[in-house]
C-alpha cells in the first residue's frame, strides 16, 4: 500500500538524521555530548517505532477504526527528549533548573498518555475527555516554555535570547499541528482519512524531530564562546 | 451506581488538592519549589486515575472479580513521589543523600508491582505468594522510614526532628492500612463487599495524599529559618 | 517439570546472592554503599521474575511455541543495573561521566526491548529484523564498554584498569552467549529444545549476575586506597 511506503521514506529520514547528528559530535564546538547524544537517541528510535508500523505491528483494532499506538510509543520518549534539548538551550550557560526540566517532562508524558487513552477509547464522548486533558496540558507546556524557561533564555544574552526565541517558536508552532491532525483525523471527526493522516504524521515529525534538531544544535554550534 | 458517585467525589477533593499546593507555590517560604511540584502532581495523577475508573475504564475482570488495575497505576507514580517527599523533609537542611531515596523508591515500585501482579492473578495461593512479597518491601520501607531516614532527621535540631516524625508517623498508619484493606476486601479474603472496598479507597487515599501533603508542606513552610 | 525444579534453584541461588551483598554492605571497605544496592536489587529483581515462571505465569503463547516475556522483565531491569555497576568501577576514582551512563543504558533497553518484540513476533523474517537491531545495540554497548569507558578505566592507575579489564571481560564474553543461546534455542532456529533453554537461561545469568557482582565488588573492595 502507499502508506508503507510513506513509513518506510520516514524511516530513511530518521536513519539519515542520526547519522547526521552523530557526524556532527566528532567536532564539538563546545556544545555538550548530552546534546548531541538527545539529538541521536530521538531519530533512532522514531524511526524504530515507524519501523514496526512500516512491517504491520503497533496497530491495534479498537472498534471500527485502527490505533497506530506505534505512534504514542515513539512520542513517549522523543517528545520528553525534546523538551530536555530545548530546556538545554533555554539555559546554556547557567546552571541547568532541575524544576523547569521535571514539570515539562510531566506534562508531556501525561499528555502523551491522555492521547494515548483517548485514541484507545471505543466510546466517543470519553476519547474527547481524554483529549482534552492532554490539550491542557499542551498548554501548560507552552506556558512553561513561553515565561519561565524563556525568561531565563533572556538573562543570558541577545544572542542565546535570540536562538531560544526562533527554538521555541519552531516548536509551539508545529507541536499545535498535532492535536489538530489527531481531531481532523480517523482519530478525531475524521475530516481526513487514515492515508492523509499517515503522510501527515510522517511528514509533520521530519520537521518537528530532525529539523527541530539541526535549527537547535547547528544554532548553539555557531554561539561565539 | 454509588461508587461512581464516590470516585467523583474523590477526582474533586484532588482537584482542589492540586489547586490549593499550586496556590501556596506562588508565596514559597523557603521551601524549595520541587516541593511543590511534587505535592501538586501527586493529586493531578491520582484524580486522572480515579476519573478513569468512574466512567469505566481501567477495569478488568480477572477470574470471578474484577481488578481495578487503575489504582495501580495511580499509586505506581504517587507512592514513589510521596516517598520522595518525606525524604527530602528528613533532610531538609542537609544534602539529599541518594542511596535512601533510590533504596524507597525501588523498594516501593517492587511492593506496587507485586501488589498489581497478586491482583491479577486469579489462582489463590498463588496470589498470597505475591501479597507477601509486597508486604516484605512495605517493611524494608518502614525500616528505612525509622532507622536510617530517621536518624538523619534527628541531627538536624529539634524543630525538624519533630516534624519528621509527625509526618512518618502518620505516613506509616496509612500505608498499613492499605494492605489490611485489600486483604479483607475482594481482592483477599471478602470480609467487605465492593462498595465499602470503594469508598475505603476514596477515604482513605485522600488522607494519605492531600492530607500528608498538608501536613508536610505546611509543617515545612513553619520552620523558622 | 523438570524444568520448574531448575527455575527454584534459580531464585534460591538469588536469595543467597542478595543475601551475600547485604551482608558485605555492613563492612564498606570505601566502597560507595550505591554499589551495594545495585548489587543487591539485581538478584532480587531477578529471583523475583523466575520464581513467577517457577509458577506458570509470565508465559504467553505466540503462535506455536511460548515466549518467557517475564525474562524480558528481568533483563530491562538488571542488564541497565549491570551496565551502571561497570561504569562505576571504570570511573570509580573520577567523577562519573553521565554521558557514557546514559548511552549505555539507551542502548541497552533499545536491545532488550527489540528482543522481546522479536520474541513476541510470530512472522520469521520479522523477528530476525528486530534480532539484528538488538544485535547492532549489542555492538554499540560493547564498543562503549571497549574503547571510551575503558580509556577512562586507565587513566587511573594500573590496579583499577585491570580490574576493569578482568569485569569488562568477564561481562562481554557471557553477554555474548544470551543472543546465541536465543537464536539456537526455541526463540530461534531451534537447534535445542525448551529444557535445555531454560537450564542454559538459569546457569548463565548466575554467572552474569551473581557471578559478576561478586567479582566486581570484591574486586572494588579490595583496591588499596
Ligand atoms: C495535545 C494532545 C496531543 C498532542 C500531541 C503532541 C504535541 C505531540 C507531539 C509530538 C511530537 C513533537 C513528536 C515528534 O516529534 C495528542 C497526544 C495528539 C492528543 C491529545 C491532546
Ligand atoms: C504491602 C502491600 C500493598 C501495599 C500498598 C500500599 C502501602 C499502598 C499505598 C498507597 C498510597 C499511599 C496511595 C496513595 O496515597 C498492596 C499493593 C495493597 C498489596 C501487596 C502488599
Ligand atoms: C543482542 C540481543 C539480545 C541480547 C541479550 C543480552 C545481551 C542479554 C543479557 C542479559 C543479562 C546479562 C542478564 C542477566 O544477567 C537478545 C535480547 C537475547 C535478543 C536480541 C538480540
Amino acid at each position: 500500500e502507499i502508506e508503507v511506503y510513506w513509513l518506510w521514506i520516514y524511516v530513511a529520514v530518521m536513519a539519515a538524521g542520526a547519522f547526521y547528528f552523530a557526524s556532527l559530535s566528532f567536532q564539538r564546538k563546545g556544545v555538550p555530548r548530552i546534546e548531541y547524544l538527545v539529538a541521536f537517541i530521538i531519530p533512532v528510535w522514531s524511526g524504530t517505532a515507524y519501523a514496526s508500523m512500516a512491517v504491520g505491528q503497533g496497530i491495534v483494532d479498537i472498534g471500527e477504526k485502527v490505533t497506530y499506538y506505534a505512534r504514542y510509543l515513539d512520542w513517549v520518549v522523543t517528545t520528553p527528549l525534546l523538551l530536555v534539548a530545548l530546556s538545554m538551550t533555554g539555559m546554556f550557560y547557567i546552571r541547568k533548573d532541575k524544576v523547569i526540566i521535571l514539570g515539562l517532562v510531566a506534562a508531556d508524558v501525561f499528555m502523551i498518555l491522555t492521547g494515548l487513552i483517548a485514541d484507545l477509547t471505543s466510546s466517543w464522548p470519553l476519547r474527547y475527555m481524554w483529549y482534552t486533558l492532554g490539550l491542557v496540558a499542551l498548554l501548560l507546556i507552552l506556558w512553561i516554555i513561553w515565561y519561565p524557561l524563556r525568561h531565563k533564555a533572556q538573562s543570558q544574552g541577545r544572542e542565546l535570547a535570540s536562538l531560544y526565541d526562533k527554538a521555541a517558536g519552531y516548536l509551539s508552532i508545529l507541536w499545535v499541528c498535532y492535536p489538530t491532525i489527531w481531531l481532523i483525523g480517523p482519530s478525531g471527526i475524521g475530516l481526513v482519512g487514515q492515508v492523509t493522516d499517515t503522510v501527515l504524521f510522517v511528514i509533520l515529525p521530519i520537521f518537528s524531530k530532525v529539523g527541530f534538531s539541526i535549527l537547535d544544535l547547528n544554532g548553539l554550534r555557531a554561539l561565539k564562546k
